[in-house]
């Protein structure tokens, strides 16, 4: 016993000296110039903030204790005064808990939780014109956000920004999925899957697999007033924020006080994971608008598709697509099919001509003579039947801003409450008025553009209109804040299937899902059920185009083929009937970055459950535990499935098989999905008794 | 004989329709919308020029008949107008043959053959402005440059050049050799080597070697007015040109009628075929300021290394370097061993204090009262020795070009002939005014730099002073036009190998020969002797320092150690005092990119011939032949080589043997270089008989 008491308390006192010089050894191994650090609400996640000698600021992240981020530069080349960044040293820091539940007045689910511990850090210069720059992280257990805050200062009133020089030093090998920045004023491109060491610049989000398995997606939140932020990579695997040019002067003049967007990153050790994440909105200002019950989620139709299989053109003649026969017929089929909205395109003048190329002649008041919109609109509420406005800008907002209010007050009297907008800015780019009234050209992504969409989107507000850029800037979740932004385009969608080259390949949605859609929801315009372009077929399945109703979140869904078309498949059609675009809740099952997905959601206004399974060129079969039901109940699954012969690159493609079966949420489910292919499922709940 | 005469007649006729109908075929492979080709003098290379169904203006390069640039495109996006890219008809196009030979006042060779055929394409917008932009290709049989014309037109007087669109599509997989751009306004990086679908941003030159082993630089010439061209990587192994940023406005203003700079390709078979090619020289125009027999090649000594070593101080006080005591030391030794300059830094007013933040201090015509430049330039020319100024301007363009014409008239007036001006920039890049007086900042190598350096070389040039800048815009071989433009810095030289972390590696200078010395000549500022930095080695050997005299072009050399340390040193720094820097002819003997090369030049003013031979951190043993040496002569070969046992790791890295050998061309010599080491040989040419 003595021995072993004397053996215990050595033991005690060695642990105890160990400890000592553990924790000695660890404020060694620290960097000297540790400045500041924090830690996510589970302890997940922690920041590092160091100043070198020469007074630069770097953050770190650890995640689980091991360092995923690398020391990493924070910064501002400016225009007129030296660089924010080096000889800073840290003047002040707190630290705050957050903890909140707020609800989404439309979403992927109904209430958000905002758990975060946060970081304020003040920095000012030692020497020199002693400017002052605050950094604050938020830090989440799945992910973290910081952004730059300009106090107001004498010294830096006027901020004009040449170059952001923050860095994201990625620890750990990584497969990265991304589209190039810097070439095009559009996101329209197929995904490069690529070692992280051969991404040249890309847009965000881009998606990061670390060969440890860590998913990661860098992005930004609350892009408001401010440049979207490229990223480049400068070396080996550090990416470095490139902000979105002007074209005509600093990238961003701000006024202090002001903020800059969130940069942030999305971390999961699954890539289901990623898009179960809500740290974009979470950083997101709350809603701004007040009451927006009069923001409806709705599936539409549109005379758009035989656009762009040449039945019909955007500009007047024999084949002129918006004309009042077509647009009545469109609405009385939304009627019989209860789908809120009928878009029309090419309604208004200005289509005539080169307008790709200038945009000169838009009148976004005034219609073609054979588009009787007074009719229209009152045919329309006859039917209660919506007209979805439609404002193609060719980007020319020096043409379409002057005309805004006029345009939306058109639509508001007429009882057109959403407008899909458009901005293919292809001549020059994006082409503006500069303060003395000359016309310049800039980015579809740039401060100009980011203040002209929120313009557009609070004008519209004010006349209760929801808002759908295609063309646009990316999403960075601002539909948080102003919650009639109800989608937009921003990335390669529906209509390359009629004439790109090549059509999207199936992994392209796939790669949606993981990386695009990451930043909110895509108008990407599913369910062509006819399969067809402009003489290429879809590189589809009938039973994935239901499924991307599921896999792809948008508050408004459009079913993109032509009515015709329709006609011809109502059997499957009746899943785009039924499917909801308002969900209480969102899980992913399973799903691999660019291979294959499963989604389940839960109708907001039912008890029932959706479910959209996608693969990429691979047939694969998924097992899936229906857990997520609620236990007890039973369903009915209404399956949408390829049949087994069916193949994406045959005229199987068109094969399907419609059944039912009841399950509850002790089962388990075989998805077969064929090559290129999917699976929709409505789980019907069953009356409670 | 009927038969065979049969026989003959069918061959000739099957021969006849066999090249028609391949004639048909190539016609028929050839891109439907080829427009023009042209082929260089011997028929090595050869250019395609397409425009596609949208009217885009693309080339593609085949050498030997193999396709080594894939169609890639050409155009700009303005800041003002549509994009000049799309819709573009070939309206006009000429091709002519030119073959001179020109003479080089200073050089690494005296002649230079200038052998092209060129390729003029007048192009013209379909529609629209119907603007017209010429582009002008030069065909060598060792690489090739093209340019943009932009004809005086009314509808584009005024060019805001926001970005160009030239690519450069690599048609096979290649390793390049290439420093990161847009992080920091200079060159000053270690050189990375990786596939070239790793490269990010790159400055140029960045070489390329192909898998077949074809060797390519893309690099520009003649950059006058204009930003400087970097290439980032858009997608697998497409070089794009992104211009410097002007930091307040378009990258590039101008007006019409004016030339881009030549963007230029290239090639060789070998790596030392590179350094032996002249395109970059032959695309400059020829010596624009005539007699320039004052520009004078030579050597110099400096108060420099000794502040590297931080035993003196470019600012005032006990320590200060630049006093008269000193310099006057400097002049004796310079009179003693036959060098013609002493460089003095920090003689001037405005070091005193955060010079480096902003060069708001600098008086460029006061000299520290501890420096009487008076005395000095006095005493200097009894002595027949010259001083060489020195303008550091922190980069801050708004202090110095005020001052630069009464500076140059005082340097004048003294007899200082050359200048070494400086441009470290690190507070926010080049500190400019604008039209309105205003501060920006911008870029090292944009369109205000371009016009800075060349307003300083031709003021300069009128008062008969030669320019050194360091941290400068990218040589482009504008000293053909500026023969007074001797060398400039641009890359990381010396200095950081007295305070570098890490020091320059032995490959670093053999990278150099490779990318930057393709450029022009480098102030690198060689003959570090003593082998000792500020408390670190020199990753060198002796026989090494001396042979980069030979390795590392320019018309300036320093012997960059302290005379302290020369003193020391004096039996290898015979070749210092030996080694010309103006030279009759340059062969490479062999080299690969990275690894060694060993390089020989022949005297301008004597018969004697230079080896220089440097390797990486491997030894090596090369054997060259000496047939470059006149056949029949007898010369004497003094060898300044590593011993057996150097070793640049160790304190062997002093070892070094000088033994002389009599060899005649037809003999073999046997270079054993150390790890890291190098051999310097002077072949002294026998008095003829």
């Amino acid at each position: 016993m003595r021995i072993s008491l004397a053996t215990g308390l050595l033991k005690a006192v060695f642990l105890f000296v160990f400890a000592l010089i553990a924790s000695l050894l660890v404020t060694m191994a620290a960097q000297a110039d540790q400045v500041a650090t924090a830690t996510s609400p589970g302890g997940e996640l922690s920041v590092r903030i160091m100043t070198g000698n020469e007074g630069h600021i770097t953050y770190a992240i650890d995640r689980k204790g091991v360092e995923v981020i690398s020391p990493s530069k924070l910064g501002f080349i400016l225009a007129d005064q030296p660089k924010l960044e080096r000889n800073m040293a840290l003047t002040s820091q707190a630290q705050s808990r957050h903890d909140e539940t707020w609800e989404l007045p439309w979403g992927e689910r109904q209430f958000v939780r905002n758990d975060y511990n946060e970081l304020r850090l003040g920095f000012t210069e030692k020497t020199g014109l002693k400017r002052q720059l605050t950094v604050v992280f938020r830090l989440y257990d799945n992910g973290f956000g910081f952004r730059y805050e300009f106090p107001d200062q004498p010294q830096l009133k006027t901020v004009k920004i040449v170059e952001e020089l923050t860095e994201f030093a990625v620890a750990e090998p990584a497969t990265a999925w991304w589209i190039p920045a810097g070439e095009w004023n559009r996101y329209e491109y197929l995904y490069n899957k690529t070692p992280l060491t051969e991404v040249s610049q890309a847009h965000t989000p881009i998606t990061l697999k670390t060969t440890s398995g860590l998913h990661m997606a860098f992005h930004e939140a609350a892009l408001v007033d401010y440049s979207a932020m490229w990223l480049r990579r400068v070396s080996g695997q550090t990416l470095k924020a490139n902000l979105s040019p002007h074209g005509d002067g600093p990238k961003v003049t701000r006024t202090a006080p002001f903020n800059t967007p969130w940069r942030t990153v999305q971390m999961a050790d699954t890539a289901g994971g990623l898009v179960e994440n809500d740290l974009v909105l979470n950083l997101n200002e709350p809603n701004a608008l007040g009451d927006v019950s009069w923001v409806k989620p709705y599936k539409y139709v549109g005379i758009w598709w035989d656009m762009h299989l040449n039945n019909n053109t955007w500009g007047s003649g024999p084949k002129h697509g918006a004309n009042t026969k077509k647009t009545k017929d469109y609405i009385d089929f939304a009627a019989q099919n209860g789908l809120r909205g009928v878009l029309v395109e090419g309604w208004n003048l200005g289509w005539d001509g080169d307008w790709f190329a200038s945009g000169n002649d838009f009148d976004f008041t005034k219609a073609y003579p054979d588009f009787d919109i007074e009719e229209l609109a009152a045919y329309a509420k006859k039917k209660r039947v919506h007209i979805v406005g439609h404002h193609e800008t060719a980007g020319n907002i020096a043409v379409y801003e002057p005309q805004l209010e006029a345009a939306l007050d058109l639509y508001q009297r007429l009882g057109i409450d959403s407008i899909k907008t458009g901005y293919v800015a292809d001549a020059g780019g994006v082409k503006a008025r500069d303060a003395d009234g000359n016309i310049f050209y800039t980015w579809h992504d740039g401060q100009v553009m980011a203040r002209h969409h929120l313009k557009v989107v609070v004008e519209a507000a004010k006349r209760k209109i929801a808002i759908n850029p295609h063309e646009p800037i990316k999403d960075t979740g601002l539909r948080r804040t102003y919650p009639n932004w109800v989608a937009r385009e921003g990335a390669r969608g529906m209509e390359y299937n009629a004439w790109g080259q090549p059509p999207n390949p199936p992994e392209h949605e796939i790669n949606l899902v993981f990386t695009r859609l990451l930043s909110g929801p895509m108008d990407y315009t599913p369910g062509v059920l006819s399969l067809e372009g402009a003489g290429q077929p879809l590189q589809s399945t009938v039973a994935r185009q239901l499924a991307l109703y599921v896999v792809i979140y948008s508050p408004i869904q459009m079913a993109a083929d032509t009515i015709e078309n329709y006609g011809k498949h109502m059997k499957p059609f009746q899943f785009i009937k039924d499917v909801p675009t308002d969900w209480a809740d969102t899980q992913v099952l399973n799903g691999e970055v660019g291979d294959y997905v499963t989604i389940v959601r839960k109708d907001k206004a039912s008890a029932d459950w959706y479910l959209g399974a996608a693969t990429d060129e691979a047939g694969r079969t998924l097992e899936v535990t229906l857990s997520f039901l609620e236990p007890g109940k039973v369903y009915m699954a209404q399956i949408y499935r390829d049949a087994d012969d069916t193949d994406y690159r045959t005229d199987t493609r068109h094969h399907h098989v419609i059944e039912q079966k009841t399950v509850t949420a002790a089962d388990r489910l075989t998805l077969k999905l064929a090559p290129g292919g999917g699976q929709a499922i409505r789980f019907v709940a069953a009356k409670s008794r």
